[in-house]
């Protein structure tokens, strides 16, 4: 069979490549892949910047966010369902977070990634896997539901948001949302199912994000956030742009949350957090926290979420689809892109 | 009667003047000082860099960390009782924070405070409250009582550290308190109470604080945080100085909690959050939380706490004492001081 390899470190190296069909040790469930969306990390993965091939191999099929078809049962799975398969793994030693099914606060680091680190992700024709880490998806969702993978992370940074607002006595109304990418819309999708006021900044000001914002019954705005007029009691900052994230910290309402689910840039580490966020944190009560990964009750959480939201809304996050030996194509982005999705001839 | 007061905004001009008696609608309890700390704040209002007189006045009574004996009745309160007043108070007009008694984390900003803002501080012979402004604590603990105000912004701090803590699986063990001041060493003493492994770091290597830190079973450390060869679950981070914020997210375990209680130099708000933080805080899913004031919750916990302290180790941290026409002296700190004193006669 084929599927998109990468040589970890070498850049250029991602193709659409002959490999051997999956060995049975990597679980009962034979998966028939229907689509693998694609997503900054594989652009960083296949630019050379990291990533890592299973032991004892020089490369590494590409790809975490996943849809496939079962072709072979097993648990509790039947012939014809559709999957999505969790990207993390904890560590056959496990941490204490990975042991009781959190591997998502993995604290050791020794987990395992499909697709990124020490296990083959899911830009193959056919993927095997335990039963236990697949997620049954609506068929009804078409190939939107490539997007339970993303959606699964935002279900984490909202959980933990509400988790840490408990801390005191809280009743967010607004939130601003920094960034319309998939994470971004996606945040923005779950925070109009909990039935707070949305607004959703970003650049562009055409192409299909402001519509579907409004779409949303949000709010679409552009420039800098101080500028919006808005004191919202949670940000959801998706860009990692350092600028944004002191603006948002900056412009969140006493005692409110900023969530970060962008790592921006990596060569300008040398700032750090300076004396302005300690004032703001302090004086105003703040909470900033980061968020990466989701575990098992995310993906169920975000399989709801997803089923609960418009078909077409969901669909048009979907803006270019190509076959997997144009992944060269596919990780080009473009200015408009949400998600781009490589579709598997079924 | 007397009472130390300043020109709010006209730095020297903190002086033991001549005040009236307290008027009786502040309050049915009248209290007889027997100490005031002196903190930071007050050296800043001193200075004149804020501050704020109760309205139609020109001078503010200095002083918010009170302990004295109420010398008339009211509410459950009896003569001879030890008492210390709440600092913050909440507008009539309550935001809903305040309206549900959770005044520190006012979300409108228009509290008033004792000794800060639009209301008289502590540092009078006498002064009045309504007695559920009044916190009755054990008259053992001496003047090592006029620490629980501090003791209460410690008490809410770790308060949030351990609500923001539950929004997973979390099994703290070592905390790196920075700072050995007194609410770093209150802070130590609160960790140390929760039967964790305390460190703390400070510049001195001479003087109380470091027999103070290991006095309480805790290890004392200089230096640099990275040097420490520690991987703390949870930084307090009482300095405000950015390169121990900094150096304190980057050694916090993956899923650890930053507290930041100082604000540290105001004149350096030009750098903001840079991206180091945002990837410290994402790839390792950190919160980082600012806390400021404490509510009626956090002065009883407090006042349970310090009961739970050695006596001597408390009496310890106050480090001079001064009767109140000395202000001069008592506001000028000196490198060996933890906590210095205004006491009454009495």
């Amino acid at each position: 069979m084929h599927a998109v390899t990468v040589v970890p470190g070498q850049a250029g190296s991602a193709a659409w490549t002959h490999v051997p069909e999956p060995s049975a040790e990597l679980g009962s469930v034979v998966v028939q892949a229907l689509a693998v969306g694609v997503c900054g990390t594989d652009a960083e993965i296949a630019a050379g910047q990291y990533g890592w091939a299973p032991p004892g191999k020089d490369r590494l099929v590409l790809g975490h966010e996943s849809l496939g078809r079962v072709v072979q049962a097993g648990g509790g799975l039947t012939v014809g369902d559709h999957v999505v398969g969790i990207v993390r793994r904890p560590d056959p030693v496990p941490c204490a977070n990975c042991a009781v099914g959190e591997w998502d606060m993995c604290s050791n680091g020794r987990y395992t990634e499909h697709g990124i680190k020490e296990r083959d992700g899911f830009m193959a024709e056919r993927w095997r896997s335990d039963p236990d880490y697949l997620v049954k998806v609506d068929p009804d969702l078409g190939a939107s539901a490539v997007l339970l993978e993303p959606a699964s992370i935002v279900t984490k940074a909202w959980e933990h948001v509400y988790a840490i607002g408990q801390r005191t006595f809280w009743d967010p109304r607004h939130v601003l949302v920094v960034g319309a990418g998939p994470i971004g819309l996606l945040a923005a999708l779950l925070g109009t199912q909990r039935g707070l006021d949305v607004h959703v900044l970003d650049r562009v000001t055409s192409g299909p994000k402001p519509q579907l914002v409004e779409a949303l019954g949000a709010h679409y705005h552009t420039g800098a956030i101080p500028d919006l007029d808005l004191s919202p009691d949670i940000v959801i900052e998706c860009t990692g742009v350092p600028a944004l994230i002191r603006q948002s910290a900056e412009s969140v309402a006493p005692g409110g949350i900023v969530c970060l689910t962008g790592v921006g840039p990596q060569n300008q580490s040398a700032g750090g957090i300076e004396s302005g966020l300690a004032t703001a944190a302090v004086l105003r009560n703040l909470a900033v926290f980061g968020s990466v990964n989701a575990n098992r009750r995310h993906y169920y959480l975000a399989a709801r979420a997803l089923g609960r939201a418009d078909r077409d809304w969901l669909a048009a996050l979907l803006t270019r689809r190509f076959t997997p030996d144009d992944i060269g194509l596919a990780l080009d982005r473009d200015a408009d892109d949400i998600k781009v999705v490589v579709e598997f001839a079924t």
